[in-house]
């Protein structure tokens, strides 16, 4: 049996979830934020909470991604009558389209594993962050899978889940635009078609293969004309002031492809990695959404490559 | 000027339009059956055609795929008053869901290309024979594009037309089996959706990109698993009786993935490129169609990654 370590840390990074057409079905996970978990073992059974900054959250572990997928990993090794205290750092905001409840699931589940010796795989690992994630924020893997897996990840299904890491061409990076908006996951859902037109459907099925083949050979002009949802985004959109003129001035400024980050507000656009052109981009996202009266702060992201990693172990 | 030639034959094979889940987006180019087209300068202006073994098909030139192809690349060159004879070998089926048609077209359009010396490339070839098939079949590239590229092909966007040549693993073959029904196209297209819920939207396209990536990195269990379709194959299956039947015992004799090869009555398995289970996905489909009370052929075919090929040039 391994030893039970008395504290470890994780960080998992935030993603953009969907990647445009890949509604559901894709995740990018983005470095420069995301969540750090502290699990520390405690004498007594049970699970606490602490979210230092956020004094507005409840503390009910069952109400917190983190403590979930802690518990999950717990129960997933028969060892629930281990006592946990758990700090969550949150580096991502908590409702903005990067995949934060999704980082603290998996920053949470990769934590407790590594303060157990870390007895299970990514597989496993990727079913505690699902189920976690699934009881705050809805059951979906496409920010759980590559805040885990780093990259672009794909989910061919849920159920059974199935999840596959897709390559990344090296010279690929992100920008991320944050406006001052709220928009809660709720509403961004209620406002999709139940139903979507065969052609529809069909067009978008081409663009997330399409994306995948150019990610895989590296053809960054067609991973850009692949960037194009019409079922999301024209839904969403409308729920979105600004968007669509931070969208025509990414694209004026150079950037591959612009689309909503999960189910928003933040909006991200696909760049080649060269300081110019990210540059020039950040500069017309941020300035588009301020000419619609949103302020907005916008920044170049790289992709993360890694995914969730251990930051500390300390033994008992 | 490049010298005109007095003849030239051109071949093109048959394909896999749909591929599974890749409803009009993914086809696959199948070895071992073809059509060749044989093109001749006439004195005269206009398009003659010859289709020796099939007495009963029209002889309009307007009514031909490969005439239709070859005064596409004449009109494209501006050869227009360039007459043609034009002999069509078709070793595909009229209407069986093999691409026969798209193949006459490919071939007609090579064939016409090489006899002015080849002027045109792939794409401006591809666009000739897309215009050709969408007069006689539908303007759909999911066939004329791998007849003409070979390999497996997506079909990212109609308008403007944007294919693209996927990979294919190297150790990836096909069964395909001809039961010896009829279902027209019109049929096979009337019992489609007009919508399809979102939620199968998701799982279709997440399929497809689980396909293509299934491809570029030789996994051929996602492959199999990825061939899972719930758009056409559920509509059309009830017009075919045996298919059901057929799937179950190939994916039961160890083919990775079954399901319609275009729109049908012709079924494919992918498998394995290894004799032996190749063989068995052979009798287990043609068995199953049998006590399902339909005759059927099925083979092995391997893939044809080269596309369409000019077969003899003769000089003027």
């Amino acid at each position: 049996m391994t030893a039970l370590l008395a504290r470890a840390t994780a960080f998992a990074p935030g993603s953009i979830g969907n990647v445009g057409p890949g509604f559901d079905v894709l995740g990018l996970a983005v470095g420069g934020a995301g969540d750090t978990v502290t699990v520390v073992r405690r004498q007594s059974r049970g699970v606490v909470v602490e979210i230092p900054g956020h004094p507005d959250l409840p503390t009910e572990p069952r109400q917190h991604a983190s403590a979930l997928a802690a518990m999950e990993v717990l129960a997933r090794t028969g060892n629930d009558d281990i006592g946990l205290g758990i700090k969550v750092v949150k580096g991502l905001p908590l409702s903005g389209g990067q995949g934060g409840s999704a980082a603290s699931s998996v920053a949470g589940a990769v934590a407790a594993n590594a303060l157990l010796g870390d007895p299970l795989g990514p597989e496993e690992l990727l079913h505690a962050a699902v189920e976690a994630e699934a009881v705050v924020a809805g059951r979906h893997a496409d920010n759980v899978g590559p805040s885990l897996l780093g990259g672009l990840v794909l989910v061919r299904s849920m159920q059974p889940l199935d999840v596959v890491r897709l390559a990344v061409p090296d010279d690929l990076a992100v920008v991320l635009a944050h406006p001052d908006q709220r928009l809660r996951t709720k509403d961004a859902r209620r406002v999709l078609p139940r139903d979507v037109p065969l052609a529809t459907a069909i067009h978008q099925m081409a663009q997330v293969a399409a994306m995948v083949h150019a990610c895989a050979s590296g053809d960054l002009d067609l991973l850009g004309r692949a960037i194009d949802d019409r079922i999301a985004e024209p839904a969403r959109a409308t729920l979105l002031p600004g968007f669509p003129e931070a969208k025509a001035a990414a694209l004026n400024a150079g950037a591959l492809g612009c689309s909503i980050s999960g189910s928003g507000p933040t909006s991200f656009a696909l760049v080649r990695d060269d300081p110019a052109v990210a540059a020039r981009v950040v500069d017309a996202m941020r300035e588009a959404y301020a000419r619609a009266g949103v302020a907005c702060i916008a920044r170049l992201a790289p992709i993360d490559r890694t995914g969730a990693r251990v930051l500390a172990r300390e033994a008992a």
